[in-house]
Formats: structure tokens, C-alpha cells, sequence
């Protein structure tokens, strides 16, 4: 049962966007998550008919964000470099354009201050997504990268700043990685309803692998209770795609095939048996 | 100005008991704050005598807690030791003893579950603590401690558990590395009013070094705000003793006497001035 899963092409680091589309179809997934550097690589209009040809869903475009900048002119460029992304979200058409916020600048020690700043940038964003039939996807990400990555930590932070704007416009993306801690994150989940544009799943493992941006493990292999996230987002009404986005130094090691057939069948013990029950 | 700068003794982990409170007698600091361990090498008396011999107050006993299981034999073992843990630092005179949760249990992913069971242990420990004069102090930490060291997260969780409880009896620890990121958390730290017992510094670096557990900082090395902490933490009332608290491979490997005396500098400089201020 792959219906929903799709693969986030970072899975896979090692593969081109031939190779991961290649990948999922031999292993009959129905969508991939794209990156934007691999897509650059072959040229939007390639990689549009590619995904097109391949008969698979683009179930997001990550990504964009990176708007906590001070600098008028970083602002600026940041906010360009937000309406390509969107440009090519909607050529693939993908329903998502997932969001990551960005760090404190250089010496800043103002997080309060860089938040709101990403608040603002998202709403100057939020009509160009509309106008491209694209939804922003902020991405709450684990207090672990708040300084250098991600200065929005929460679900209940993210969905705060999404919910100054139109729901059409602007959503969450729910990550277990980044999520699985955070005090009543499934009342959270629910609560967050149509605002869930995604969800997105790696595990929380221990020891926590030396390089902190590659400390995410295989569904299964960590201390996320995928059961209740997955019924808290399917309480939540999410009918979209299902990415599995893992960022590991051995998981890349491995051939992306077997990857695949991993995270496929973790995907149907831990979480497709949730994703409809009885209410 | 190091009237309320208190050496947690993990900070110079090279240095023995004997060694730290020497290095605070000869670097002017008034206080130290004792983990179990290095007392235990000299026993509880000979710890005692040293530290009222030297006019040491001790800011903190480092740590109890440690009471998520779920087999009871482990939960009553748990106990026992909380209540050791609770005599000693009746007899070190210490106002609190510091405690870190625990993680999961092998196996077990229901973090709902084993925060509550660390609320209940709290709980069961509370009347021990106020027969004893000691305030027990729940730590919240760092999320990436929740699988495997601290189920509490937030200050504002830790605050809720420790609100069922008679103030007298339960606080909360406030450490700048644990909480930087958490949304609101200044205002939670005003609202924590009386219930903080400790406040424990160190900084949040990037890169994160690669052991998750040495990954703290010098205050002024990394993002934290101090300043408006600091402030935050005056407004709430405390006015108890401040520790440094740094767990870093570099800096256990510097001397003893070059760190404390770097860390009573960033205290006067970031610290200190942020104590007390026109209202």
C-alpha cells in the first residue's frame, strides 16, 4: 500500500531527479518530493516533463524560505528568490511550497525580532503564491536548528503566523522529526486542520548522529510514535501526499533502491494502517 | 561582581570537589553548585566540612530525578535514590535539588505517558523535599534530550506539573541552553515568578559540536540573548544564586582557573548588569 507515500527526493541524496524518478516508479510510489538544486540541474521544463512523463505526483518543492535576513537588500533578493521557487512549484504542479524560515543573522541575537521578520515575509509571499495556485508551507522545525536554520520551533508557533492569512494561502508542514516532542502536538495537529499542506515523515534516533543536520532516521528505527502523529494528522482532515524526508550519512550510503523498499514497507506497518480507522 | 555567580561543578569537570571549591574560594566566587558523584568520592561529611570551611554556599545539588520507568521496582528504586539525592542536600544546606526527568524507557515511545509518570514521581517526592527543606526543582530541557535524558520540554510544561504542587515544595530549574528558543519564553520566565528555583547559564553554539551532550557553550560564544533572559528572570523575583553550567569538551580541557575566571567576566559583563535595573 504506497498510495499516498511519496519520496523526498533528500532521501535519496545520491540520486539525480532521473534516477529518483526512476526509483519511484520501479517501486510503484506515486509521488517524489522535489529539491530545487536537482531540478535546476536538468532545466525546469526537463524536469516538468520528466515528472509528467513518469506518471508521478510532485508532492512538494522544497524549497523556500530563508527570509530572517535585516538587510533590506538580503530581504529583497530573498523574497526573488522566493517567487522563482514558486514559478517552478507551480510548473511541477506541486500544491506546496515548504517554507524554511532561516536562522539568526550573523551576531543577532533577537530571535523574537527574526521571527516576526519571517511573519512579514510570508505575507508579502502569500498573494504571489495565490496567484500561482501554489500554498506556503511553513515549516516548523526542531528547536535543535532554531539558530542556524529554523527560527520557528513550533507547530502551535507556525500555525499562529499562518493563521494571519488566508488559509488558501498559507499552511503548516508537519515533520514528526522536528514535531514528536513538542508538548500536545497531536491536540496541535488537529487542531491545525485544513492548515496542514504537508507531512512528512523521518524518526528521532538515538545517539544523535555527530552531524546534527544528518541526525534523522528511518521511520521505525527511532522513539516516534508514528501511530498517534498519523492519526492525529488524518483526525486533522490531511488527504495529500505522505513524504519520507531523511537526512543520513548511512541512509545515503545505502543503495537508493533498497532505501526505498525500506521506507516503503515502514510506510505501510507504521503508518498507512492509521490513516483511516473507525470514528 | 560575582555576588551571586555560583560554579556548577560540571563545568570544570577535570576538577575535584576539593579543586572547585577551591578554584571559587580563590576566584571570589560565593557559592558552588555539587553534583552527587564527586561528593559521594569524599563522602557526604568530608563535603560538608569542606564546603561550610571555605564559606561556600551550595546553589544546588546536580541532580535527582530520573523517574520515568514503568516497572515499579525501578520506580521505587528511583524513589529511594531521589531521597539520598533529597538528604544530601538537606545536609550541604542546598536550597534545591535539581531534577532531569529521564528519557523513554528502552523501547517505549508514548512520551505523554512517561511525563506523566515523571509528574507523579514528582508528586510522591514533594512532602520528602519539604520534611527536608529542600524545593525541588523540575528541569525542562532541551528537546534534543527528550528521548534519552529530559521528557520535559518546555518551561511552560514544566511549570504546569510543577503548579499542582504546593510552591514551597516545587519549582522549576531555568537554564538558558534548555529554553532560548522557546516561544514566549521570557514571558513564561516572569510568569514563573517564585516557582524558579535555579538559574543555570550556558550558551547554545553553532556548529553543534558532535557530542549532543558537550554541546553547551561560554555564555557570549553562541546566540543566546543574556541580557534580556537575565531581565526576565530579575522581573520574576529571583534572587537566588546563578550557576554556570557547561558541559564542553574544549573547555574541560583548559584550566581549571582560566575557565572561571573567563565565565566570572562574561557573568559581570552579560549578566550581572541585567540584575537589578530601574523598574
Amino acid at each position: 500500500m504506497t498510495g499516498r507515500l511519496s519520496l523526498n527526493q533528500r532521501t535519496t541524496a545520491e540520486w539525480s531527479l532521473r534516477e529518483a524518478i526512476d526509483g519511484c516508479v520501479r517501486a510503484g510510489l506515486p509521488a517524489i518530493g522535489v529539491w530545487r538544486e536537482p531540478v535546476a540541474e536538468v532545466g525546469l521544463d526537463v524536469a516538468v516533463a520528466w515528472v509528467r512523463g513518469a506518471g508521478l505526483r510532485v508532492s512538494s518543492v522544497c524549497r523556500g524560505g530563508f527570509f530572517t535576513g535585516v538587510d533590506p537588500v538580503a530581504r529583497r533578493q530573498a523574497h526573488e528568490e522566493n517567487l522563482r521557487a514558486l514559478d517552478e512549484a507551480a510548473a511541477l504542479g506541486a500544491p506546496t511550497l515548504v517554507l524554511v524560515p532561516g536562522g539568526l543573522p550573523e551576531g543577532d541575537r533577537d530571535l523574537g525580532a527574526a521571527r516576526e521578520r519571517a511573519a512579514e515575509a510570508v505575507a508579502l509571499l502569500a498573494p504571489e503564491a495565490a496567484a500561482r495556485g501554489v500554498r506556503l508551507g511553513i515549516e516548523p522545525m526542531n528547536p535543535i536548528y532554531a539558530a542556524d536554520r529554523g527560527v520557528v520551533s513550533t507547530l502551535a508557533q507556525a500555525l499562529s503566523m499562518a493563521e494571519r492569512l488566508p488559509v488558501e494561502q498559507v499552511g503548516v508542514v508537519v515533520d514528526t522529526f522536528h514535531l514528536w516532542w513538542e508538548p500536545d502536538v497531536h491536540e496541535t495537529v488537529r487542531r491545525a486542520g485544513d492548515r496542514i499542506v504537508s507531512y512528512q515523515l523521518a524518526d528521532w534516533i538515538t545517539p544523535l548522529p555527530p552531524d546534527a543536520l544528518l541526525s534523522r532516521g528511518m521511520p521505525g528505527d527511532g522513539h516516534i510514535d508514528f501511530a498517534a502523529f498519523t492519526r492525529a494528522v488524518a483526525d486533522a482532515g490531511y488527504t495529500g501526499d505522505i513524504e519520507v524526508e531523511i537526512f543520513n550519512a548511512d541512509i545515503w550510503a545505502a543503495p537508493g533502491d533498497r532505501t526505498v523498499a525500506t521506507l516503503a514497507r515502514r510506510y505501510a506497518d507504521l503508518v498507512e494502517p492509521h490513516l483511516t480507522r473507525p470514528r
